[in-house]
């Protein structure tokens, strides 16, 4: 056995002072040939190691370069230091694993998030990617718990589909079939029988259609799984493979819809902010030190703590589709001719309306629904008007659209009606209209982007930032 | 608001007597035109609703079919019926959908599991799927649990990669070139830089490498996702789309990772017998009533319940590759030549050797270590003999190889010499290197199949059965 540590996140939450331990991690700094700053990965607050003066000889003290890896027991003891109440002196000193301080690229310096993209295999090694990182991951295992303690069912759909039938998207094709030569058809078409599933096959765009068979067989399910867009979007908020949460619940309407919508949001953002202080703190600093560069008026109003305590603490607002439009109409924006887009009932709101209902004129998170229905899906519920589904979107400041969703369209005429009118084949969806045939129940859900979710409470800006490995268009790096 | 329902497994776990409930469901059987079975996939028992005679008029009667929604509310009082305590009193009922049960294709009879393979999309409405798929969910949130509750970093390693160098099996390409006209270079072969990613893309096989460079920055990671085989194995036990888990630990040796796999499977199950008891007392019926048609010597030696308790109670075993060979070539079947492939060291065991050792010999999983190098990855740490490696993998009666994991080579130069005796290139896999060249540390980890995990702990026996829409050669419905 090995693995006789403590980690240092455990250590420096209790007073360990007269123990012996025995750490192991990666060197973070050392000065004065006597004090090393390591880290294990467990917290970004890095343990002071003291080797007294004389302890190690010089080879080995050269050897103390950044990103080394030691392992070091020794005494628990308090600190003299800034900032720290424990340090370890110590006893046993090793060196596990040298780094070669000329050939590591990630030097005790500031670097861009850019370069660290390039290094997207070390960065985790950062204090702002450590943080990032270890905030994804309580957010991630949050939205388990608050499902499983509603008794929801976490389904695992399908990544790898034959049905293009959703339309959310240009899809990736799935095949084993030889480029060079791939089998034709009599009519010179290529033959997918011959393909590995025997038929063309694709990555999911989303597995809300297979999560509605189960919430009508569950109740209540849930998916949080991969999901993928072959579009050419090279932007700050794309990526062509991204996480989503997809609940979807049986007996359920638009208001039920949003209010769970909008307590889970609060339940998520209130667990990181309870597990993952420290690490929001970094990242709120980071995030006041990067906005002193730019002038006034493109700095947040609110400080990266004081808006999540804020979403935590207050409703969202809630306006139908018909009164953002009139929220805009009436916008010094729009008068002034400051929207880049034309405003009127029937568009698809653009990222600069979004941003003005949102960060200028309600301040806070924004769901908006009941929208025209030629801009929304085939499976929304069409409204009693006849011009508008029970859509809800929910906007956040600063990140745009988080969460899709809707009541779904129940009725088996009103569906397959509109089907034909959208030109969704109805055959190929035959198993969907199932639900609809045997005991169909009103249903709805919605679609959180987790990667947007990350952004949000991380302070981060870019998506690639918030993702391990994030894969855009000509990038599959690693 | 639509959602003021009681769940049907919270109502039967309290006493409400006396209390006015609303539920909601689908109905899975209706006698004397007076008792009906309703069940909202919250829990395999149904709720017994009793609409008096003379309540409902006869058409309404007539559409309490099997899979219709209704909706009821009443009072909650004692039954008189066997084995449920309460029933409901309907004082309102309400038809929410209907179910034509001629065409409904489930009917309240037993259907093979073949024929429901067929009917997946509505196979959840079954008690064997609804209790098969309520404890893959929880087996699921407690893999999550164990891992935060230790401190583990859940990573999401890429699904799309343009590493082919693991070495896993064959894979699937993702891309968005035409086949129709694909672009080419100048000799013709196909030009990948004009791919979506810039150049050839798969489906990965596994996180593990991206994995480690998680664990030699967190200390400790996992990731649960997909995975994918482009394999062409129609069996039980094979598919093209399934779920991993794979832990990934630093200043971790082999001890230490067979010590965490087994307390990790231990735990998991129990969880799912605490929190599942009910269903999987369900499933442990089921397939003793499925083996009563197989003759004795066929039949489990213990029952689902009974196997699954033992596991949780006893240490697995653990021999070494080279014992195990040893116990074959002294094993009755050996002797006997009822083993279809020959034993020696050297050889890759095959299903019928591992089950030998597993079902026969010991009769509890058990853990083999230390496999000759040349049946082995890359990347498992070579032992001081030169001939074997640091590997295990945990057998299980009944599924054969669960776990799979090793000890990995942290020595540099080891593994580089590996790297070229294997053919495996360098050149690409130079940022997974730099875990070694940057503080490199002993380190550990395992792959764990969920759905062979599922298949253990419900006693299904086809793979098929424990994923939602499984995904097979030429098999990729809904």
């Amino acid at each position: 056995m090995f693995n006789k540590r403590v980690k240092i996140k455990d250590l420096l939450a209790t007073d360990a002072t007269g123990q012996e331990v025995t750490v192991m991690g990666w060197v973070r700094g050392f000065r004065n040939n006597q004090f090393i700053a390591l880290n294990d990965g467990s917290t970004n607050n890095n343990l002071q190691v003291v080797v007294e003066l004389g302890m190690l000889d010089e080879t080995t003290l050269k050897r103390i370069t950044t990103s080394a890896s030691i392992k070091v027991t020794g005494e628990v003891v308090p600190s003299l230091g800034k900032g720290q109440k424990l340090e370890l002196k110590a006893k046993t000193f090793e060196i596990l694993g040298d780094s070669d301080a000329e050939a590591y690229p990630i030097q005790p310096k500031k670097h861009s998030l850019e370069f660290l993209r390039e290094k997207a295999h070390l960065r985790f090694r950062t204090n702002t990617f450590g943080a990032v990182f270890r905030v994804r991951h309580t957010l991630a295992f949050a939205i388990h718990k608050f499902f499983h303690e509603k008794g929801f069912v976490y389904m695992h759909t399908p990544i790898i589909t034959a049905s293009d039938a959703e339309g959310a998207g240009e899809m990736f094709r799935v095949t084993t079939l030889p480029f060079d030569n791939p089998p034709r058809n009599e009519d010179g078409t290529i033959d997918f029988k011959e393909d590995f599933f025997g038929k063309s096959t694709n990555l999911t765009v989303s597995g809300q259609l297979e999560g509605e068979l189960g919430a009508t067989a569950f109740g209540e399910i849930y998916t949080f799984g991969p999901t993928f867009r072959a579009e050419n979007s090279n932007t700050a908020r794309h990526l062509a493979e991204f996480w989503m949460i997809e609940p979807e619940m049986a007996f359920c309407d638009l208001e039920d819809n949003m209010n769970l919508a909008e307590e889970f949001i609060r339940y998520i953002i209130k667990y990181a902010l309870d597990h993952n202080r420290e690490d929001i703190e970094f990242l709120a600093q980071r995030l006041a030190d990067e906005e002193k560069s730019l002038p006034q008026d493109k700095r947040s109003e609110m400080g990266l703590l004081e808006k999540l305590d804020f979403v935590v603490n207050n409703q969202f607002e809630r306006i139908t589709y018909t009164e953002a439009i009139d929220i805009l109409l009436q916008s010094p924006a729009y008068k002034k001719k400051k929207f880049q887009y034309d405003v009127k009932w029937g568009i698809d709101m653009q990222s600069e309306h979004e941003r003005y209902l949102v960060e200028k004129h309600f301040k806070k998170p924004v769901i908006v629904t009941n929208y025209p229905k030629d801009i929304k899906a085939f499976y929304m519920r069409v409204n009693d008007d006849g011009k508008t589904v029970a859509a809800m979107d929910i906007l956040a400041p600063g990140i745009g659209e988080i969460v899709g969703g809707s009541q779904r369209e129940e009725r088996l005429d009103v569906l397959t009606s509109r089907m034909a009118d959208m030109h969704v084949p109805v055959e190929e969806l035959s198993w969907y209209l199932d639900t609809r045939r045997f005991g169909t129940v009103p249903h709805a859900g919605f679609g959180l982007g987790f990667e947007r979710l990350v952004l949000f409470v991380t302070g981060m800006t870019n998506i690639r930032d918030v993702i391990a490995f994030p894969r855009t268009p000509k990038n599959a790096e690693f």
